[in-house]
């Protein structure tokens, strides 16, 4: 089998960074293929890592290893990790990266694998305090490649087990005693779509129901199954392909046109 | 033969969409080489599409499957294509964004192959109604990958032929009674180039030829045939690598120097 | 062997070039491994594609080809050439984007293996004057590649021997009589840190004395050995990955905070 290695950081894609881990792999790994999820997750910022890879990771192959390097804590006593979750691996600094994998782990699978990353061998052998993403996380990708190629896997051979991954303190959606929702954007996609903490089960019977979503001084009303069925400059709600609730306008950017970001909170009233 | 795969799109390359397409291929054809031509088309610029894969896939080898998902009718009743155009396949939706190449192969070529991808085998189980990219565009080139792989390709195993693909209203260039030639900015390339909508054919004898381009209060009369030959703050007319005129300037921005846009127009007056 | 082909271009990522790079490469030899190191050098920098590739190279398998096209020439008499320098190999136009390597490999290594590209059959038959990366480095690259797999590279096969590479006439840090070093910011990273023109050379036992850094109003008296170790909003000098001194700010944007930029000059001074 041909090992794939995704990659997901906050490096950017205007420095050498990505290069220079794809350079490691290659030479540990020469058959991997390496696909990059995304580089531009905002600097520092380990919640957008974790929204990155939470809907992109099923849609990869069985034993892909998922690289996530947003590590504002490098070169500090953060743990480097080793994950096994639903027939995958990922490898990241121990920072809540993993939150929403592990949260959905947790309610459908077997317990996680977990390790953290000591073995000097699959680092590099002169490494850095400053750029972990070369000197220990590529590193241990292109070996448990080499593993995964010749069929022999083991996790234990990368570190001892461990139990207590860190993980993100996320804004829960509440509801208060008058049954109304608040919710909050979580983040802003290439297409100006609100991507809100909202999971489908936290508003299973949204569809059939009349509601009234508020965002600032706009109320939503509609959720709908395509982007085209909405009408011009109409913001709607709808179920993308993030594994949350979206706020979207058909052709339109709703961040701009509602001047929401990250942070900012609705409410969500139901008639049912 | 290791099958070739390129991917365009609007999907940019900060949320996960282009790195999920990649492992939805993995998933069905671990071999593919898949090439990014670009992700940065501005968001639902079918023409832009247009433009990108144009220039591009002839210099792509024999046989390869050029993907192009700038899509702002994904979920309605646009159609999904396959064509076969010039000894290459085009997997699209069927919105215009393969009419420059429809175009060239109608002078050229032996009238293309152009199927509706309809087969649910060559899509994803689940598919959404909101990322076809992933669901049915990325599944439909890995499976025609496989076919390519073992030397039978079989277009209509993707669907019904049809004959009818949607193309552009493009702005023609006009030629007046005078003469004198309107044209229009269609685009503005990383380097500040102006991207005309004039083909070498529209022009042909320019180079031997004095002649006066207007756009806005500038006046260009000379035809160079290299960036370098340009002097210091001197726009000049160009065939670049776009297969079209374009409005350059050695080492700086024309764009910004002359303040110019797509959709902007200009005239061409020849004194031959 | 699998042959690897790192990139380093100023072509963005918004046009098809880069995309089209690789279709010529994937013609040309089907095996390659084509890694982006980046292609968001600014337009026309060569200093930033020299400083680009310097920390990357040495991470790259030996005998990778390393292709660098920031290339304002184009067109022009700059010559195309190909190095085999510390056992891989680099082409690029002969304009100075190898300047750090060479003088590297002066100090360290046998004087490298320079010829200029003149092989017809080695270039693309068609072509242009404004595309050498699709029509003349991406084909030189990827015939190497070739000559790699089959275990015969033969550089004169390329063009013939050269030996007056165009180097950058770069600052180097000057030291005044009274001992105060004098140095220049050379490039800005993703992360805001700020890379200078000291080397470790330059400032050898900088770690082990007081020292004051004067840049613009700001001084900075610590050299600290991660970013995590820099208080809140306190810039420090680090050696980090990019072979230079950098001032830092852990978790912030050194170069907002302290107002710098590309071609500032600060002042070391001493207390040993």
């Amino acid at each position: 089998m041909r090992p794939v290695i995704s990659l997901t950081t906050d490096f950017g894609t205007t420095d050498h960074f990505v290069g220079t881990m794809k350079g490691v792999i290659a030479k540990i790994c020469a058959d991997a293929n390496v696909i990059d999820i995304t580089h531009d997750i905002p600097a520092y910022n380990v919640l957008e890592g974790a929204l990155a890879i939470w809907p992109a990771w099923r849609y990869f192959p069985a034993l892909t290893i998922h690289v996530l390097v947003v590590d504002p804590g490098v070169g500090s006593e953060r743990r480097p990790i080793l994950a096994r979750i639903g027939g995958h691996y990922f490898i990241a600094p121990d920072n809540g990266v993993l939150t929403f994998l592990l949260d959905d782990i947790e309610r459908t699978g077997p317990p996680p694998d977990l390790h953290e990353l000591t073995t000097p061998a699959y680092r590099l052998g002169t490494q850095s305090v400053t750029f972990h993403g070369r000197d220990v996380f590529a590193p241990a990708a292109a070996h448990l490649a080499n593993q995964l190629a010749c069929g022999n896997a083991d996790l234990s051979s990368f570190g001892p087990r461990i139990k207590d991954p860190v993980r993100l303190k996320l804004e829960k959606p509440t509801r208060g005693p008058d049954g109304v929702v608040t919710g909050t954007i979580l983040k802003v996609d290439r297409f100006g779509n609100l991507l809100t903490n909202l999971q489908a089960a936290d508003v299973a019977d949204l569809q059939d129901q009349r509601f009234a979503l508020n965002l600032e001084s706009n109320t939503i009303t509609r959720l709908l199954k395509n982007y085209m069925a909405g009408k011009p400059g109409e913001p709607f709600a709808i179920f993308g392909s993030s594994c949350v609730l979206e706020i979207a306008l058909n052709r339109g950017n709703a961040a701009k046109q509602l001047g929401a970001s990250p942070g900012d909170t609705f409410t969500l009233t139901s008639d049912a």
